[in-house]
């Protein structure tokens, strides 16, 4: 007997980043869930992505999509972090809540601009309250690979922080699943690594001519976890 | 006929990481000052180092050093770090200032914890002034690969940042020649990826028993620089 698998839902899924996961996720299996601003915009792409109902996508508004998911990801621009999560903030307690935002300025996305407070997802924790479980992950992901069948998700290793450690591991795990390499990075403020990273990937990107940088995390783990 | 190598002065030469960088670019042929608060100390490990004048290595106090090279690097702990800026500001002034500080505050040394500004590099920069090339490299370089004539450095990608983008090269230049992969990684505010990553790193040897994680960068170059 198998578990059911977790319905998981993408905040601000018709983007680059929220559509290539969910995509991701689906395919591998599980039931997937597309938030919009707006219900009829998620909805249409939520029909595209399930291929005639192959796979398992539904499309709803930001709000409903949160209430809906058993694990709710978020992957909106940074000019929408706080707006957004207020208009999610009653779907997610006591969920799993991953943030993958950036806090990207543009127009000077290769410059590192973390917020005064040390980084985002330490934002997202305190404004949702201690009954969320946020972890933070998949920053440094080019969309592009995401969305590319052919490419070879294990070019890009995953860093997830949080505060939660069974939290943490479950998305550990889940990017496993979809082919990442995923580390527990530690508490919810070593986020600032990967949130800062991507403005680096991005200069890395333009000064050597690089199809979306990544990193690896070099070194021979010796314990079992 | 070959250039002059220039003169390479490490401020808190005396600490692990300093003795590791300062060992191998005096094996690199490199004449090395090293600094540390006391004369005495810095000239006895000095002696040490230039195993009996084999290697050009001197020692002095850390302002008598940053007068007296080239090129000046400067690895000291994060308590030391506006202490020991101030003594050696006036030495440094029209040179290229390598900074390697790591933010790390005990005993939470796997928390990411960046200074309010943003980073230390951008206050060292500020500190000394826009005639001073600060450059910051080497945060995430594990001291005892560098003290280990059999490690290879390859393992640790070195992110190289400043705003002067001659004096970044020369720093990356200098990184390769002691066998590390060097990246031009952009402005000075995005030092905080490399100071903050120290803290995962650390993390990342605890949680998964990695002796000495590091980073590599993923991707093709395209372009020639």
């Amino acid at each position: 007997m198998t578990a059911r698998k977790p319905s998981l839902t993408f905040i601000g899924g018709t983007g680059d980043l929220g559509s290539g996961l969910a995509w991701r996720f689906a395919m591998a299996g599980y039931p997937v869930i597309i938030g919009s601003r707006a219900a009829d915009k998620a909805e249409a792409a939520a029909a595209e992505m399930s291929k005639g109902g192959i796979l398992s996508v539904q499309g709803m508004s930001n709000a409903d999509a949160a209430q809906a998911g058993d694990i709710v990801f978020m992957t909106v621009p940074f000019a929408n972090h706080e707006g957004t999560l207020a208009s999610i903030r009653e779907g997610v307690q006591e969920k799993i809540f991953v943030d993958s935002t950036v806090p990207l300025m543009p127009p000077k996305v290769t410059r590192v601009q973390l917020p005064a407070s040390g980084c985002v997802a330490k934002q997202t924790q305190d404004f949702l309250g201690e009954n969320v479980r946020v972890v933070s992950a998949f920053q440094n992901v080019a969309a592009a690979h995401l969305q590319n069948e052919e490419a070879h998700l294990g070019d890009c290793d995953v860093l997830v922080t949080g505060n939660d450690v069974e939290a943490r591991d479950t998305v550990v795990r889940l990017a496993s699943e979809i082919g990442f390499k995923a580390w527990h990075a530690g508490p919810i403020e070593n986020s600032a690594v990967a949130e800062a990273l991507t403005s680096v990937l991005i200069f890395l990107n333009k000064r050597y001519g690089i199809a979306g940088a990544g990193i690896h995390v070099t070194g021979t783990p010796t314990k079992d976890i």
